[in-house]
């Protein structure tokens, strides 16, 4: 999809409205984040709408000016305390939207909320359902192995450890822009191949986390200035993708992928040196949507009720 | 601080400006939930803004409102995919502000953002570092033994177990509205005292985390209709407080918090079966902000560097 960080310009040249286009339904809706997913119609065709309520402008002269053009209707007083409802200029109060027109079957269900359901997976549960589906699926990490094998991104790299063993390859994550340091997000792919995720790390594997968490610290430090003990780095379970990789992001920044997937490397790095065979036997538990095949999995085996 | 849920009515009867403030800087901005606090100053008295951009409305008939009454300013198009950059008229994108007058010094330190560090303590860290700083703290939970003792919120109570050694007490927490149930979010605290935060667990509180687990989701499913499958609960660490208690929130709702301070029922559970000392074992990580006594305490230890 393509996006659009550069133009700043908000003249009043260009603008239309959506006109044409009438209401279907809202498809979904992040109200942690202030984004909306609608469902329109123009002429027999789909389409949807995507808007994102932008952060407040900070700096000195942009904040100035939408609180010097702000409405302010008091709710509540109390004391020292006082709620309003503000209005801000709309310029000032920038929304940033995609439309994808005409939008088929499949974007529709991309963007359609659906219910997300708490599996707790055991070990034993792992080997009966979630390996087997792994397998099946094929899911192919060729893209990894051109990154590995430098025929693809090699324009991305920041950093590379050769080491065929505990080596591995950084990259910005391609959710991050690059520059602003309070959003840095970088991902890290370990060189090894068929470690599929944290389940098959063993104590052995303590040296290639030690490696990676050090290095790629010592690599963002250089790149982009941040301090080491800024940086939170974890694992996602389930991946998104199965060849380990460990993300790296800034501390104070909440990067979408939901808390409850997070598994921070130092705990990792901990319970492999509590239990060699830690991840074979530990309950992880991962969030599903209704229509994953591997939470359908989980439902036949009457692991979760829904 | 007070809080206004009810009022709905949008006259312009009462709409004021905040002329005769004075702008003076940015105390802090939260560019996922689209926050901002803001230091003003008038008639040489300190005064803090704190603006909250509000969620999509979301009903057909609000949703029809605000996309037809918005201006569309195209950025980038390309096949099916067009970039926008919208304006809503401001009557229909609400902001929800808080203004504090006159604020003081605390206020301030408050609301300022501080840089913050992922400190990842071991167990004998806790025994060295942390433990000695809770019992010189001596931070009082008399609040929570008032609400254990019938004595406070017991109007706000949802369930009560009372058995005096696996029993607990559930109510929703004071962040939330306690009626959207996507936001759910309810907290429960066991009866038992002593038990400061995950690190005083061993296996012979299984059975306390189970039952509570258990009946708490079963009081939410009884009070809310919630699947017990879409409410994920954890522990915070470190804690807000250290009496235990258990964070119960709808699965696809990212609380305040950060991710990282989460520890899932079932991985604690998983853990205590694993070995009955994990938590006195184990590697935890939580996020300092510089001012805090404890990060100070783990630099003064050189275990951060900062």
């Amino acid at each position: 999809m393509p996006s659009c960080e550069s133009s700043n310009n908000n003249t009043q040249v260009g603008f239309t409205t959506l006109e044409g286009f009438s209401f279907k339904e809202v498809l979904n809706s992040d109200i942690t984040r202030k984004s909306i997913f609608v469902l329109l119609e123009k002429e027999g065709k789909n389409a949807i709408l995507i808007c994102d309520k932008q952060p407040f402008a900070e700096s000195a002269a942009e904040a100035e000016s939408w609180i010097r053009g702000s409405k302010m209707n008091l709710l509540v007083e109390n004391d020292i305390y006082g709620n309003y409802e503000q209005e801000i200029p709309a310029h000032l109060n920038g929304v940033k939207t995609t439309l994808i027109y005409p939008a088929t079957e499949k974007h529709i269900l991309k963007y359609r909320a659906q219910d997300r359901y708490l599996i707790a997976e055991t070990g034993d549960d792992y080997d009966k359902i979630t390996l087997p589906h792994i397998l099946e699926s094929n899911l192919s990490v060729q893209w990894v192995y051109n990154c590995l094998d430098h025929k693809s991104e090699q324009d991305r790299l920041i950093f590379e450890d050769p080491d065929e063993h505990s080596g591995f390859q950084l990259y910005p994550d391609l959710k991050w822009n690059g520059e602003t340091m309070e959003n840095l997000y970088c991902q890290a792919l370990v060189r090894r191949r068929g470690i599929k995720s944290v389940r098959d790390l063993t104590a052995d594997d303590i040296p290639l986390l030690e490696n990676v968490l050090e290095k790629s610290k010592k690599a963002i430090r250089e790149r982009y200035g941040v301090n080491p003990a800024q940086i939170k780095a974890y694992f996602h379970y389930q991946p998104s993708f199965y060849h380990l990789h460990m993300h790296l992001v800034k501390v104070n920044y909440d990067a979408p992928g939901g808390s409850m997937y997070a598994i921070p490397v130092e705990v990792a790095l901990g319970n492999l040196r509590i239990a060699s065979d830690y991840y074979k036997r530990a309950t992880l538990p991962f969030m599903g949507k209704a229509l994953d095949p591997l939470c359908q999995k989980f439902k036949a085996a009457g692991k979760i009720d829904f």
